[in-house]
């Protein structure tokens, strides 16, 4: 059997998330669906994070086993073919047979986007939440970098039997994560004039709604609902009532998954 | 009464075309929905061009008749915060009762995007024809000059029962159109390495379907079906049939709608 990798884009507005379920379009549906088809056999796609409904991914990483001799290109123009223009493989590659692309993931790289403007451009709407009212970046800023480290997140997780979500072992699920980065930055948007904030963050792995929980808390930071010096409590506090609001899906994206360099 | 302007953006993709129509979503019908309930007048809304299901637009332009002595602004604000996300209030101002969005309109710019990379990113499909064949995009730069000027445009319009679509007056319709700026560009693309061509044309007012047949025939003039010296002809010929494809709507942005400058 060969293992094929793919690197995936996809506008998460018409998608009922990664996972496949029945009678609504989800992205690991229609990539099931298209690869059995183009191969004619019963494959299955394993993703390396299962993005919630309405969230984007610039960079979602996925890997399939099939018998099929076609070259990873041609498995590249085929779905891209016969899928919905919203997903689109970026990359298609052979990898080693034992790659998993959840198991084997050791950073995954989210943003949020916060649009600025006074009026959301109708262009942005799918892809930013619309926020214009006044806000202390410097404050969001010094927020973010407290959740860098190794932290229960329990304070910024979905309800409790999601907790599993993307752990990446069988064994107890652990609201333990480790984040690399952690970063609010300015950015111009695609009109004149206005600017988005967007959230930066890198991890080991994320709990289920942890991303929008986080950017949600750091809104609440910026209007001054908390202090950034707040955070190690919250975090202490293991409560999700006290932390802030789960932002729409809509602002968010996959941007990347990381894994180990290949051994030579 | 008095007399509001609005200029408008708006995502075309889920709404059936400007024009109000049962049991649709249309621009104008949730303007003209949205506009009774602040004002509880009945209320009705007039644009500068009927753009088609599918179409974009950054800047189009309408106008309404109200007893409300609302402030243009808080028109803006109510508006917005009523409509779809995809349809943008992007100013309100009060203008002179005899204001008429259409009939005062001296010129509209539309534009065209086609995505030259390999792989359309999900972002762009909403609003950018994919095309990425070879172009010579020299020859359809050429082919696009010859557009400029007043030309009878049956060869590069829609159904005969359509010519009337953008006509400015309530007599017989013409296929004379004035055009005066036609051109090819390159622009950038939000993603890394790859571009996009970029039809903007400038004119007195178009035919139904014009713009998307125009595009059509210089695409077809860009992979050698066509050379630019048979504009001409297409043009003399007055025959739609000889002409390149109506493109899908999704790749056309309604630019701007000129006027008079205000008399002081």
């Amino acid at each position: 059997m060969r293992n094929i990798k793919l690197t995936l884009a996809y506008d998460g507005t018409d998608f009922k998330g990664w996972q496949i379920q029945p009678n609504v379009p989800t992205v690991q549906g229609h990539l099931v669906e298209v690869l059995c088809k183009i191969t004619q056999e019963n494959i299955w796609v394993h993703g390396a994070g299962r993005t919630d409904a309405g969230v984007h991914a610039l960079g979602q990483v996925a890997h399939f086993k099939t018998q099929s001799q076609l070259p990873p290109a041609e498995f590249q123009r085929a779905l891209n073919s016969l899928l919905p223009a919203t997903i689109r493989v970026l990359h298609a590659e052979e990898v080693a047979p034992e790659f998993h692309a959840r198991h084997h993931a050791i950073g995954k790289i989210y943003h949020y986007r916060i649009f600025r403007g006074r009026v959301l451009p109708p262009f942005i709407a799918r892809y930013a939440l619309h926020y214009p009212g006044t806000l202390n970046e410097d404050a969001m800023s010094e927020a973010a970098a407290h959740f860098i480290g190794e932290h229960d997140f329990t304070s910024f997780a979905g309800a409790a039997d999601e907790h599993e979500h993307e752990t990446n072992s069988a064994h107890a699920p652990s609201p333990v994560r480790v984040i690399y980065e952690s970063q609010i930055t300015r950015s111009p948007a695609p009109v004149a004039a206005d600017y988005e904030l967007v959230y930066r963050i890198r991890g080991r792995s994320f709990l289920r709604y942890m991303v929008r929980k986080i950017t949600g808390t750091l809104l609440d930071v910026g209007r001054g609902r908390f202090n950034p010096s707040d955070i190690p409590a919250l975090l202490a506090a293991r409560d999700p009532a006290r932390s802030g609001a789960t932002l729409s899906p809509h602002g968010l994206f996959m941007e990347a998954v990381e894994y180990p360099p290949p051994r030579l």
